[in-house]
Parts: structure tokens; sequence; C-alpha cells
């Protein structure tokens, strides 16, 4: 008979052994923006499923493989998690005190690209289901995996594939692959994504760079194009200005305003962590911050590049300048609606020459605070972190959930290893072993309790 | 005593001998906004002049060394020649078809970086020198060289260095480091050239990048500052927005516009050659094309650079953006007050935190189309070209000419081997053979004929 006082034991007592396992796979590199390390991760991911008992399919994809495994419990209920294997790119590497695809432990973390961001995440889930089978008992309920390999850079073929394979995904709820505690310790409970909709606005002006003394006065100039397309997109008022953009929005409902209301106060956490002076459109705290950190689209310059970037001075007029830029998306927006008015946007304000190369995205999507699976892991939650999990309906990043919610009519609920300083998606990522340690508790429990 | 006759002979006979000197010292790298390779690329230009019999110091300035040389002559007239000895920074290397330090000839042209800005220039004084002291005649006059190593990065140095050697640079007039035909094989004569301020612009919004999907809506990014911060200082009617900027401009003269409106067309030349399909503000050629290209004070973004660059996406909210901006100056703009300028500009639209990084620069300046030596160097033209050297009274690029009009009170005339081909600061640089020989053969007639 499962116990939790004995999983618990296990997971104590096998922590090492476990994190062996993620630095394993966290030294396996799974770059999906640079195409690097993927097949091979996605194999040793398989490996490590297969080493639990479950049945795996590596299937193929037009991107890179989507890995599926399932293996029986008592119940007839099914559980769904989702995780991924592809990682952001480490650079800039300068920046890294340790080398990003060599974990290391210091200080009670883990450090390397990917340690939060998703494969701890993925082995968290493996740590629980062994404190489980260790003690001899069948898994509580029917339990499948999905990992794709292309999160990092839009899951690109993911909602397609699920759409494709609803018998094989069917389930009855999903943990989503992250989840964690804010920078008071509280576990948090987010329950949905914004979409996302990210573009590269690349202009070419003339076929090779040329020197500005010559073409300065007279000569098209492929950065100041890209400057100022940018600027007709959005201005210092922080207003998108893309017509029609905000049309479809639906704004957070009154149930929404009251869960983020009880949220704690974030500012002062922000200011510290990132050395930000002030937040934008005068925002202090409070509701009116965390709405719009959630509840409101966006549109970031993620990267800008052009002409001469090294040392000293160069006097070239450049022929090729880009910008990637992510829009994130609140419920209705739909990445094609956006693309669709980006381009009539920048047609009508004189830029036919700014070209649009869409490189993924889907619509938000959410889950209803009060379903009953929601409050499971809530429940679940306490015994592990002694504080009670506390509900924000919606977070600012961005996932393929949509996928899952709208498909496979799932809840989707997270439950993971995060805190506000595991770095995820720059230099120096970690986590916090004591909170890589619950996170497996409170899986374990959560598998108990959905199989009863 | 001296014949052109026998020295046209010595330079064709010697050609490839004295392009073997070329590539030794093109094969050298010295890239000044690099440091690299400038100690030893002065030490390698002295050593060719003191193969000369030229007097040679190599003097330390605060920045890269200045070669100077003397070598007294039959007259008491002295020529000055002005060259530099670095280089542009070779990137993008991938654009290069041969590598650009390792010179080449094919299809009667010698392709590596510098070999026509400078490096190529320089030692064609050298050659006409060969040609003249190949006959056992001493010199016709008094020749000085100033070789500077920092004109790619601003000529940070070389005024003030003039300045405070005005005794050792005394001179009647002075040949400046460039020159050649245009795309119809003119030799032209180009008496003047803007000045420039080149300055980087940055900023930084936090201490590290953030997820783009945390940050996007409430965390100040260093994209967007630099894009606004931009955007205001020139929109798309090419009109520079900061205030005061045009006050000082000294319009071109009735004799410029004479001189201009003589000069043959060159739309379809620019179109043809950098792949442009228009040219700004409406222009399509003739005087208003010209007097824009010259006459006009230029705001160039030369690079940007920010966040993520690289392939695919990545979800970053950057926390340092930078650009590089040359201003092109006309008379009388001056770079002192364009950064006072631009600094006030900034701080009334809201950017003090856009901070301003002088790179370099210097103030117009030029040479009278009807200065006696401007006649001496066309006038020698004629029987190496076939056809008379052309008057162009401004140039669009930049230079520390003014230190030597200025503070030498010396008419600064060009004499080169240039031509539209040469992908002067732009990958496959290079010079064509035949103007290299002929550049050489108009030295040593302006040489002959100052002396007599």
């Amino acid at each position: 008979m499962l116990t939790l006082k004995t999983a618990d034991t296990y997971l104590e007592n096998h922590l090492q052994e476990n994190l062996a396992e993620l630095a394993e796979l966290c030294a396996q590199p799974s770059v999906a923006a640079q195409n690097w390390g993927m097949e091979e991760t996605a194999h040793l991911a398989a490996k490590m499923l297969k080493k639990r008992g479950f049945t795996v399919k590596i299937k193929e994809t037009e991107g890179f493989p989507v890995i599926l495994a399932e293996r029986k419990g008592l119940s007839d209920k099914t559980i769904l998690f989702y995780n991924h294997y592809d990682v952001q790119p480490a650079e800039p590497l300068e920046l890294w005190d340790s080398p990003p695809f060599e974990p290391e432990q210091r200080d009670g973390k883990m450090y390397a690209r990917g340690v939060n961001d998703d494969k701890g995440h993925f082995t968290s889930r493996l740590f629980a289901i062994d404190a489980i089978l260790a003690q001899g008992e069948e898994l509580p309920c029917n339990t499948k995996f999905i990992l794709e390999g292309e999160e990092e850079i839009g899951s690109i073929h993911l909602p397609n594939f699920v759409k494709t394979h609803t018998k094989e995904l069917a389930a009855d709820a999903c943990i989503w692959e992250c989840g964690g505690v804010d920078h008071r310790g509280v576990p948090m409970q987010y329950l949905g994504l914004r979409g996302i909709c990210y573009v590269e606005l690349s202009v070419e002006t003339a076929t090779s760079d040329v020197h500005s003394g010559l073409g300065g006065s007279i000569f098209p100039n492929a950065a100041w194009r890209l400057t100022w397309a940018l600027h007709s997109l959005k201005g210092q008022d922080e207003r998108i200005r893309i017509p029609g953009f905000y049309d479809p929005i639906v704004p957070p409902s009154a149930r929404d305003k009251e869960l983020l209301s009880a949220l704690p106060p974030v500012a002062e956490e922000y200011k510290t962590r990132y050395g930000i002076d002030h937040f934008l459109k005068g925002l202090t705290d409070g509701l009116e911050l965390r709405t719009a950190a959630v509840f409101e689209p966006t549109c970031t310059i993620c990267g800008l590049t052009s002409g001469y970037q090294g040392n000293g001075s160069k006097t070239v007029l450049p022929a090729k300048a880009s910008a990637k830029v992510d829009f994130r998306l609140v419920p209705n927006q739909t990445p094609a609606q956006v693309l669709e008015q980006l381009r009539t946007h920048l047609d009508a304000e004189g830029f036919p020459d700014v070209k649009i190369n869409f490189l993924g995205g889907g619509p938000a999507a959410r889950t209803d605070p009060d379903d009953p699976f929601v409050k499971l892991v809530v429940d679940t939650a306490k015994e592990v972190y002694g504080v009670p999990m506390e509900i924000s309906p919606m977070i600012g990043g961005s996932g393929p959930n949509y996928a899952f919610v709208h498909y496979l009519n799932l809840p989707v609920v997270g439950a993971g290893i995060g805190d506000p300083g595991s770095n995820a998606h720059a230099p120096n990522e970690n986590i916090r072993l004591d909170l890589y340690l619950k996170g497996a508790q409170h899986i374990a429990r959560i598998l108990e309790a959905f199989g009863r």
C-alpha cells in the first residue's frame, strides 16, 4: 500500500542519485534555435522514461521529435505530463559563472542551461514516480508524458501534433511543464498563459554596405528603415499602434481581479532582482501592475542587429537590418490575426520593404480556477510547502497550453520546482535543490490523490 | 636630368616589384578599431620610407604612433604627403572572396583590406619616388610624409599632433591620401571633405536580460528606448530633428554649384553598383543629388546591437542596446557643437538615460578650387589619363584635412589610385593595377612640376 511518508523518505535518500540523471540530461545540449543536440536529447529522455517501465514512442514531426510515453495505473483516470527537452540558447556565454552545459552544484543549487526550464521539471516527475514504484506499487493512475523539442522556438509543430494525436493523448488532467514558489517561498498556481506571435522584421536597402560618407545623405539606410518601422509599432506611451490590435481582447473578469488582488506585492522584488528603477506607464504595484503584467498584450523587441557592432567606429551605411519582436497575446487575440494586422500596418505606414518572418506562436489559453483538479493540486501542495498555494489566474509567459486546453479539453495545472531566482532564459540558470525535492514530493501527492 | 619618359618606363617595368611591397604591407593587419597590428605596421611603413633615403621618426601619441619622414630635394619648395597606415575592420568576413589579409591578384586587380584605403595610395607615392631616384636624380622638391594610424577611427589625436608639430610639417602644398577616377574613368579632383562626429549611443535598463513573458508589459526595454531615441534624431522625412543642428551651415557658393553642375551624372552608376532602387528625398540626379550628397549634413546609423541576434527566436527583453551613429558635417558645423546639441536634444526628448560616447571627429575643410597648386595637379593629370581632370568642390567623406587646411594653411589636393569599384570600407576591397600605375605616374609628374 502506497504511503506518502515512505515516498518522502525515498525522495530524501535518493536526491543526489536523481540529480545525477538531471545533470546527465543538462550536459547534453539541446538548443532548438541552433539545432544543437536535439535527437541525442530526445533519445536520452526516452531512455529515462523506459527505465521507469513506460512504453515510449519517439514520433517524428516536421521539426524535432515528440516523445510520447505511457504507463498504466491502478485507477481508470489518466494524468498527462507536458514537458519539453529543448532549452534556450546559452548566449551570452561570458556572463555564466560556470559553463552552461557543464552542470555544477554550489550553494544548494544546481546551475546549467535548462536545469529549470525544463529538464529539472521533467526529472522531478520521474523522481516522484521512482518514489512510488520503489514501494513495489503500481502507479495510482494511468500516467502519460508528452515531451516536445520546440517549446523555446514557439512550439511550431506541437499544436498540430496534439490535434492529430488526441487518442494517444486522451487524459483527464494535465500537469504543465513548470511551477514553483514566488519570492516569499509561497507555492503559486498559474492557470493561464498568454499567447505569442514571434516575428523577425528585416529590411534590405542595397546589395552591399556603403561608405557612410558616400551614401549618408542620399542612399536609403536599412538601419533607419528598421528604426522607423519599429517606432511605428509602438511609441514611448507603450501603446501598440497597429490598427485593430486591441479589438478582440477579452478583459479580465471580476474573479480574475479578485484572484490578482489576493496576490502579494511584486514591485520591490522585481526592482531588486533585475536592477530596474521604475515600471512602465507609471505603474507602481498592486492590482494595476499585476493586471498589466499578464492581461495586457505586448510588443517586445527581443533583439536588434545591423551594420558594424564591434569596438570603436566604422563609417558604414548598412544594407541590412533586422529585429526580433515578440507579441504576447491575451484572450482572444490570435497570431494569424496579428500577422495580418502587422503586414497591413507596415504597408500603410510606408514600410512595404520591411519583411515579416513568422517564427512561431499560438493564442492564449486559460484553465477555470474553480476546476476540481485545480483544487486537488492546490490542496496537496500545503503539506509539502507548509503554506497554502496561491492562485494566479494568468501569467505573462507563453506556451502551447492552448492545444491541451482547446484540443484535448483538459484542465492544465502547474506544479514545479522553480523560484524567481532560477534565471530561466538568462545566464546562470539554476534550481534550488530544496525546491527540487519539494516539487517531487508534490507530484507524488498529486498522483496519489488523483488515483483515489 | 630627370625625364618623365624614363620615369614612366621605370614604373611600367617595376610594377610587380612594387606591388610585392604593397602586398607585404596589406598582409600585415592594422585595424585601429580593434587595436590589431598597429605598431608592426608603423614600423613596416617606416622601413619602406627609410629604404628611399628618408629621415624617419616614429612619434608616439596618446593613441597609435604617427610617422614623420623627410627627404631634401632640389628646390626650396616642400610637398607634404598625408597618408594613413590603419585600415577599416574587415568584417563581415564571410563576404570576402579571398581572405582580407592575404592579398591576391586576380583579373587585373589586387584584393586586400586596405589595398586602396590607404596602403596602396602610400606605396604608389613611394613607387613614383623610386622612379625618380632610379635615374640618379635628387627629388625635385623637399618631400615630407606624415602617416597616422587612426584615420579609420576618426583621427582622434592627429589634429592636435599637427597643431603641435607645425614646424616639422611646414610645407607649401599637401597631397591628400586619396583620389582616382570616377565611373567613366575620368580623374577627379575633390577639394573638400565633410567633417564628422561619430558617437555610440547606448542605454541600459536593467542589470540583466529578462524573460520577455515576465517583463514585456511592465519593464523598460533597452532596445525600445534606443529605437525611440534614434527616431527622435531623424524621421522618415530625413530631416535631422536636433534643434540648432542646421543653424551654422554655410550653403554652397555659386562657384561650388558651377563646378558641381559640370560633373557627369552619377545616379545610374550608384544604382547599379549598390543595388539601390531610389535615392532619398525624391532625388533623381543632377545638381540636386550632387549637392545633397556633399553639402548636406547627415545622421547615419552605422550599426545597431541589442538582445538576441542568432538564428530562430529567443524570448528575451534586452537590458542593453547601442547604436553607432555618424554625423557628417558641412561648413561651419563642429563636432563639439553637435555633441552639445545632441545631449540637450536627448534630454529634452526624455532620453537622459541614453549615453553618448564620442568616438571621434572633426569639422569640414575645403581648398580653394582656384589655388595654383590645384591647377598644377589638374594639368599634370591630363598626360597620364588622356582626359582632363574634373573638379568637384567637396566630397561626402571625412578626414583630418581640416588640420592641414586650418593649422598648416596648405592647399590640400587629391591624387590617387582609386575607382568606384574599390569597395573601400566594404568586403573585397581592391585596386585596379592599371590605375595604380597611372597614379604613380601622376605623382612623379606632380613632384617634377612642383620642383620647377
